[in-house]
């Protein structure tokens, strides 16, 4: 169970955290696991990371910083929700490295009902368009939300089509800055008569990068997702890859082999994806879903520490711990259950040990909660 | 291991059996393994008849009738050929319901090779009919022959795509009653630069009835069956039903659900058949085949009395077998090891028991080695 709503300087020293150098998403669980509050993690910091190995200090978000994002924020009619409060998406805090916090505005509480992912491909063809929207409406008939990433072809068209039943826009920069530029109009219809969801902050433009972070957040909130017209190398397929990883259902609607635009998805179905043709096809696939996970479900707390085995105390550590992970680890991912194993440290150990060398900057996580060493290791 | 080829007396019997009333591929396997030879069996025939319940006599195909096809056939530059003779095609004699004899024209060295059939629907659209002839064409290059039904649509480009590598057309009349009218040409090509296949007497027009027999061997003279563009309810998607119950691979060309015409093929996938884009797909998928049987591995013997367990005294079967049979038979159809052992009956007895029912007209054999009481059951 998640802890209550947390008071306003708690929430402020978590989104500090989020936007602070090298807290991704598993370090910011991790952190909270550890130190119980957002605030005791920040002081302790500075500190962890110069044991991972870093020279010069760490770049600690401001608060004036943090005052001025959750300004923004309220004057654009969003809000903010913390990694373990109750409004945050319990299907979405179940992933490894779900989102420490997220920007929304708009309808917030559609992040209570179950929900089904609809993407594919930018240049679309106009049947690829019609079967989105189409299926995207009956779905919401049929009680989904459904979950894109405002991009143009597919994405808009299922969005457009789910408008008025209910759908949810994940961004991939700030939530101030909808992108394409094409798809602004649809966004601001989302904005009222849906929800817009963002993990990074406040007016970040999305960089190439920042979309298959993206994708994670579109599959996370989702109970399956359905791809339509997707080419072989696509980020639509990385969308379908994290939801299989996340033990989503994966969906494809077929197409004919001349079409290039198919090849992806007719590919997924090769691999094992779920031929779909329609919202009752959808549908009937993820009625073993179950209902919908109410908003007070999530499933693992965060915001406080787990129990006596962790302590708070960075002198249990031995120092000696860090160089005999590192000695371990290479530029190829290691599942961190078999570096535990090999390194003999315990559960708790390791994890502040890859803590550690993650806030230094060099240490790099990889899904299925595997680690890897990053090539420009050193003091940067 | 099959025979040796047949003496021209032998095979004349046989023709003669096949072509007799109530003797279908089921009873004339189980009169040659029980008589040894077809003349034998042409004998027995009048008398198991009439021991199956039946009250005036079989028909019987005249001496005549039988010499006149094998002759009609010769002109057209064809022969005769018998289940478990050599130059039966090894894969097709494997199926239950093996045609007991089969006309052909052509290139009759194309039985001997490795075979997929590309089956689809008649108003096929034109990507439907360029994917088959590509398919088709590109199969053979890879070593396959295409087999097919002569259809318009998908099977004619099927067959035109694989021309010139090598094509077998399989007739649903007899081999001399090309059909529909638009395939004459095909016919007359495949005809010189393919093999046709008929197992219905020379002269024979084809019924609606005929067609899903013709499909059983477009199937079972295949490793796999390859499905592109059928609807929901087509003979398609029966050869692949017929495929799926030889034990042939399943395969099926995805299609927009937009398109009625791809449902029936996408259904098949979502049903389990393999998603195939290209004659690479296929191929690869077929690997698992194994080389192509040759033509003297005919996997059953039939021209032959299989052991002393056998006997070809009919004194030894009791009457009363039969009605215990009949009792235990309705409209639906049951399996014969069931039967057998709820009647308590050893397999040869049960055999001939079955036998007598069929040569009265009074018993139907289904897929998967099941039977069933025809509801006219009676004299006639």
């Amino acid at each position: 169970m998640p802890g209550p709503d947390l008071s306003e300087h708690e929430r402020l020293a978590a989104l500090r955290l989020a936007r602070s150098e090298n807290v991704g998403p598993v370090t910011f669980r991790q952190l909270l696991s550890r130190f119980g509050t957002a605030e005791a993690a920040l002081t302790a910091l500075p500190e962890l990371a110069k044991r991972g190995g870093r020279a010069r200090p760490l770049a600690i978000c401001p608060a004036a910083t943090a005052e001025r994002e959750l300004a923004g924020l309220a004057k654009l009619g969003g809000r903010l929700v913390v990694l373990g409060e109750p409004g945050y998406p319990a299907l979405l805090a179940a992933i490894d490295d779900a989102p420490s916090v997220l920007s929304l505005i708009g309808r917030s509480e559609l992040l209570a009902r179950r929900a089904v992912a609809l993407v594919g491909a930018r240049n679309a063809s106009a049947n690829g368009r019609l079967i989105a929207e189409t299926m995207a409406r009956e779905l919401t008939g049929l009680g989904w939300v459904v979950v894109s990433g405002l991009a143009r072809g597919i994405d808009s068209s299922a969005h457009a089509g789910a408008l008025a039943g209910g759908t949810i826009a994940v961004l991939a920069g700030g939530i101030d800055k909808p992108y394409p530029p094409e798809s602004e109009a649809l966004y601001r219809k989302i904005m009222v008569q849906g929800l817009l969801v963002a993990e990074l902050a406040l007016g970040r433009m999305p960089q190439a990068r920042h979309f298959p972070r993206r994708n994670r957040i579109v599959a996370g909130l989702s109970a399956g997702a359905v791809v339509i017209e997707a080419a072989v190398k696509s980020g639509s397929l990385i969308t379908a890859r994290l939801a299989g990883e996340q033990g989503r259902e994966v969906m494809a609607v077929p197409g004919s082999p001349l079409d290039e635009r198919c090849r992806g998805a007719n590919q997924l179905i090769r691999q094992g994806a779920i031929l779909v043709e329609s919202a009752a096809d959808v549908n009937e696939q993820l009625s073993g879903f179950g209902p919908p996970p109410g908003p007070f479900e999530a499933p693992t707390p965060i915001l406080h520490v787990e129990g006596p085995e962790e302590s708070n105390t960075l002198e249990e550590l031995p120092v000696s711990a860090i160089s005999e992970v590192e000695r371990r680890l290479g530029p190829s991912p290691v599942p961190v259950d078999e570096l535990g194993r090999q390194c003999q440290l315990s559960p708790p150990f390791l994890r502040m040990t890859l803590l550690e060398l993650e806030l230094a900057g060099r240490l790099q996580w990889h899904p299925g909660n595997r680690v890897s060493l990053l090539a420009s290791a050193g003091g940067d």
